[in-house]
């Protein structure tokens, strides 16, 4: 029995979309001066949570705190900051990461643990703990605080990355909502830098540990900046069950997992194209792979080409690189048996060129989105990666971060 | 017993410093107009020949065609192009390939199977093949045109990479040298781009295949660019035994390796040095680590990290990216006993930050090259690597390659 459900966008949408949320953010001078790089997300009940982490075996100290705080599936709210990632930081850096959960948790009657502590910008530095400490206090929240909490985590980002999107069932709903930051050292392997998602469905904590990875996958883990994988990427959900609506049932459980996937895929895609000195975005899609494997790796060594991604910005349709960076890539492959297309353009067909409209296709590729296809031709596997180009921005950008 | 060896540079040496070789070059206009490239390196005699080529599975054609001819383990000629990479061309691309090789041989009284040949630059553009054949009667060799035939290879390199070294053995001697081409879309994964090797010594063709490929393996292997790898890379080299010395031999075996060695090691820095839009060489040495592998694998990831060679490019200490580096390698490494050193400056000791006079570290990375160390302490194995910075030159020049 087929009920009336829908998923819908929330306009300017976010972190407190769902009910029950409340956010706010402070400047606390860690590594900027005037803005806000303190921000605290807070649930009115306690949550079913659930969080995925960075890859890279060297860990943030936020994240190895975060990671064992979520142990026990529950967690309540989020503190977190910019300018100074507490990673490499050892012991004190594991210290400080807790005392910003006990600062954080003890004015709201939160123990430590349900507190997660997430750390974003230089690696090497120690979090200037007086400062946090000193700012903590001053920490207001509100049910329309979600875009303060979302300034405050950037660092080279240009712009805030929020999503939130309402799912109907019958007359009743649930709402999903987050926020993220992300524009370098962005290749995840678990979660993206920072992304933190809340929901007022009611969601079983096992169920949501596995609906959160699969949808990862496909998502936040499909997109690359530089092909540097940072030691603080994290990705958690808060899911308050403030709608009344339990989505552990079939039917729900496919419409919560679509309407996460349309968050994390509209994040995923506001951090591909906010990409450090990005001047566009890239989609790159493969299909005809042998494997789900195979697709996923073939876009994504596509996504990182630094060659491929200096001729999207160059507007050249030098698709020769596409099928090297196909090549290369450790997956199965028959270059007799390969198609690609730039923008719709067909321009090699069964591994040979093929002629096409080279001003035309020259012009397309001045605009944003690129869109690249590449049809393997031997499986019926897929996978969509975003991207962006590298372009002297970035490299202006990165030589010069620290100082 | 050990007898009086000694291995020294030849100065301005090259591909014709072995005696018996004879070189030349000329101007095809196959995408460059008005300088030479198209090059033919001949030897006086059939010579043992050993080839490394990509494994990029999309292969050019002429690295499909000199595998072929160098499966009798012999060669005499080698017959190279720039402009065009004549890859991604199908059954025409291994006819025309095949075509060049037949037009290079004859007027030698060569069969086809003894020239070997070489093709470097716009992959998916078939060879203009009335150039090629109009151009190929002009070639004249000598001696002497080792340095024509390394600046005819050339196309977004900016400096001629060549190399050579004599070898004595008592009163006698052999000599080895080398031209190679490479700048960009380079992270071999066996030879580089292109490198051609010529030595008067007598091999046995079995221990040179093994000895060409446990130098590549530890010298032009460890060299990354972009982390693009061509399907164009090649290596070959050819012994013609001129010299009268025999290295099949324990003693003489162990010299000629020696001697290999530095060749390409030398190769290697100049094709790292010389990297597109490069300012900077960077040398990556890791010790301590669990296996060979590990150690490589550790220094190859740093090479091509675009965060660590931003912070290269701007002088910038930020070895948080080399710990991060390290961390995504994929190599067993324990963070805590982690070790690393920026130009002779110790920056981070066990895992944790070491305080070190920043000033005096930044004057110092302004200057090339920049030396990283890197001491995983949890073994015996290490390996050195070589990159460059990246650069907004990089961006440029392969934003607008094609056009």
């Amino acid at each position: 029995m087929k009920r009336d459900t829908s998923i819908t966008v929330v306009p300017g949408g976010g972190v407190c979309s769902a009910r029950g949320f409340r956010a706010g953010a402070t400047a606390a001078g860690i590594k900027y001066e005037g803005r806000d790089d303190l921000a605290l997300l807070v649930s009115d009940v306690r949550c079913v949570a659930a969080g995925v982490f960075t890859r890279n075996v060297v860990k943030s100290a936020a994240v190895q705190v975060s990671h064992s705080h979520l142990m026990n599936g529950t967690a309540q709210a989020v503190i977190a900051n910019s300018g100074c990632a507490n990673a490499c930081t050892g012991a004190q850096g594991i210290a400080d990461a807790e005392a910003m959960c006990s600062l954080a948790g003890k004015p709201l009657g939160l123990t430590t643990d349900d507190v997660l502590v997430a750390s974003t910008g230089v690696v090497g530095t120690f979090i200037p703990m007086e400062r946090v400490e000193a700012a903590i206090h001053s920490l207001r929240l509100s049910r329309d605080g979600g875009d303060k909490f979302a300034s405050a985590i950037m660092t080279t980002d240009t712009v805030r990355k929020e999503a939130a999107v309402t799912a109907k069932v019958g007359d009743r709903s649930f709402t999903i909502g987050a926020a993220a930051k992300g524009s370098g050292m962005i290749h995840p392997n678990m979660g993206t830098l920072l992304v933190f998602i809340t929901t007022d469905a009611a969601v079983e904590s096992a169920y949501l540990c596995d609906c959160l990875r699969r949808v990862v996958d496909r998502t936040l883990n499909m997109v690359s900046i530089d092909g540097d994988t940072s030691p603080s990427d994290t990705t958690v959900i808060l899911a308050n069950g403030a709608s009344g609506l339990d989505v552990f049932t079939a039917q729900n459980g496919a419409l919560f997992e679509h309407a996460l996937d349309e968050v994390c895929r509209e994040i995923a895609i506001s951090i591909a194209s906010d990409g450090e000195g990005a001047g566009k975005l890239i989609e790159i899609r493969v299909t005809g792979a042998r494997s789900l494997t195979d697709a996923r790796v073939v876009a994504r060594t596509i996504s990182t080409s630094p060659l491929v991604k200096t001729a999207v910005h160059g507007a050249d349709p030098n698709w020769g690189r596409v099928a090297c960076a196909v090549g290369r890539s450790d997956a199965a492959v028959e270059p007799d048996r390969m198609t690609i297309l730039m923008n719709d353009v067909q321009v090699m067909l069964d591994g040979v060129p093929v002629c096409f409209d080279e001003d035309l296709l020259r012009a397309s590729l001045e605009e944003s989105p690129t869109l690249i296809e590449v049809d393997l031709g031997i499986g019926g596997y897929e996978a969509t990666a975003w991207g962006c180009d590298l372009t002297k921005d970035y490299v202006t950008i990165n030589a010069s971060y620290t100082t």
